[in-house]
């Protein structure tokens, strides 16, 4: 089946430019999407290289789309505590963790990375939803003493097997021994940011926040300067790479439908935990009773299929069971693999199952995750 | 000047569909932006036919990015007039209203048109921003008996001068009656929708919000049908219209760092009443100091130049002294005319001012809005 057509994307003056903006473009980016009201580069028209370049050498992502909703002031630990199910006792200055955010009824708001900059300074690192303003409706209506706000902080991603080699070139050996989502602040020839192990891929690396968006361009070129010997080239999250590890995507995997048990994120709700984080009530009941549903993972058979658009009803027996969130033609596989939102009694092996695509219905079978 | 280059679209399942996304996709929709989480069409491929149908026949845009959040409940109608420093006593039902939706600064969160769909029922039909969020933890947090949430509703947008001729079609030649901002609760062929008089163009019109997602392909039909005789084709909201217009887009025109005073929207804050709305304190100071800043329309001289991707500065005698915007080559005029945010002082006819293009500096004149 051809691959779904790929219209144009209208550049308007209501969607805001990222500091590397100009040095994606020069360096050919040709496909972006919009995320928190952003632009994003997506492609820079190979996505076969651009995949292979992740997984062998090292390759560099503007993703300053993922936005900085920082908590600032003596009640930032109690207001972070407040927003997420996860227990942040024993929760370190300079180090990150992934957290869910949830609603009153315990559906999934975001799944940011949360780093602690200080006692009294937090960042969510947000995936695509307007977090701030929940955070600060809170703030507000509970009378805290924080600030909430967008700072200027734009995250690049270095991923692949020579990211080391590159952080190390840059920084410092001292960067081989940075533990996985910690964090140093520090400057690169005067320009501030701070070095994170961390990234939407399986691939290994760092992301570095910029925290001084009229330097992006050189911070831009020091990186490509520093990367040459090891083959570092532009690219994106790579929609391939990151379903055939299991990465998450809010709003495809996850969204206010879905509670953090169902997508494997039940280890980082603690809802034995003293504090009265939000959801907690609906969490506690969901965690006596069991998840529903459970994220897994689909083969599908047939030809290659290009990426769901929408979701892909699963059937077994030719009565609807779940959803496929997301589904991709697997390069080192090659094969279609997905991950799919099943009824918890599927979730193991079970027999006909089918995915209706736009191509016709094709047989599936249950797997785990991840795929790689 | 080239226009600006216009990459592709990225198609993710993480974005929405609209339930008119096959039909605009079969009607040869080639260009979109993403409003809301959802993709929104801007353009079927000849940017100047799309305008002058607009101008002079009747044009039909899914607008279902236009995402309602619907208060329900006992406690609603305190909601909303805590969300928007307008006054909404004297706001009957089925009657609908532009609103400036204020954080406590009195920054612009969001610009909706709300409808009241009944004393317990409100739809704030919203600009890409979640505004559900910041609704939601206010209405928890005060303990409000209303549910916020975000109903099966895809707004369509019928506009141009023959818009009332296929309206009459559909549903019957009340409509033509129907005062602007009014709307009536009703459905066709079975198809449950509100019909309301508005729409984001200043050519007349209507929008239609279809209360049922399934029916979307039903609905669209119908209405090309109907709009044939009077040369109906698809279009989108048009950015040179609405520039000649000076309607405002949330996102370019106006953000938190902006507030309603400065962008002509103070006569819809009403600091005097007795509600108190969120920003009511700092509206009132500036109201009472009167704002440092003024939208005003500019004429720029030079070749035509594309819409602006980022912010122009305007020069003053070669110092900054504002900035546009939003700019385009107007199609009727037949020049570059632009919205800037002036200093109040530069508000009146100045001179001396120029605006730093991509494609150099160009001199200016401060002109009244709208242009047209």
């Amino acid at each position: 089946m051809a691959p779904p057509p790929t219209p144009s994307l209208a550049l308007s003056p209501r969607i805001r430019t990222s500091p590397f903006f100009d040095r994606t473009m020069a360096a050919g980016c040709s496909q972006f999407t919009i995320y928190n009201h952003m632009y994003m580069p997506t492609s820079y028209g190979d996505p076969e290289a651009e995949y292979w370049r992740l997984i062998e050498a090292v390759s560099l992502w503007d993703v300053s789309v993922q936005r900085q909703v920082e908590l600032r002031g003596p009640d930032a630990g109690i207001l972070a505590q407040t927003l997420t199910p996860r227990n942040l006792v024993n929760f370190g200055p300079d180090r990150g963790r992934y957290v869910p955010i949830c609603d009153h009824d315990g559906g999934m708001l975001n799944d940011p990375v949360l780093l602690k900059l200080a006692e009294d300074r937090f960042w969510f690192s947000i995936a695509d939803k307007d977090l701030r303003l929940w955070t600060e409706a809170l703030a507000h209506e509970r009378g805290l003493e924080v600030q909430v706000s967008e700072p200027d902080v734009s995250p690049l991603a270095l991923q692949g097997p020579r990211a080391d080699d590159v952080a190390a070139a840059l920084f410092g050996d001292w960067v081989r021994e940075l533990k996985f989502f910690s964090f140093r602040q520090t400057e690169l020839e005067g320009i501030p940011l701070a070095l994170a192990r961390s990234g939407w891929s399986k691939q290994g690396g760092f992301e570095l926040y910029l925290m001084d968006g009229s330097q992006g361009a050189r911070l831009w070129d020091l990186i490509f300067e520093a990367g040459r010997p090891f083959g570092i080239g532009p690219g994106a999250p790579n929609s391939v790479e990151r379903i055939e590890s299991a990465l998450l995507s809010y709003g495809a995997d996850m969204d206010r439908s879905v509670n953090p048990f169902e997508v494997g994120m039940g280890k980082y709700v603690d809802v034995a935990q003293r504090a009265d984080f939000i959801g907690k009530a609906a969490l506690t009941r969901i965690a006596g009773q069991g998840p529903a549903r459970r994220l897994v993972g689909l083969f599908i058979d047939g030809p290659a299929l290009p990426h769901n658009l929408r979701r892909w009803i699963v059937l077994q027996d030719g009565r609807p069971a779940g959803y496929v969130s997301s589904a991709v033609h697997s390069i080192r596989l090659q094969r279609n693999i997905a991950m799919a939102l099943m009824p918890t009694e599927l979730a193991e092996p079970a027999t006909g199952l089918s995915v209706l695509t736009e191509a016709g219905e094709h047989p599936a079978n249950v797997t785990t995750l991840p795929f790689l």
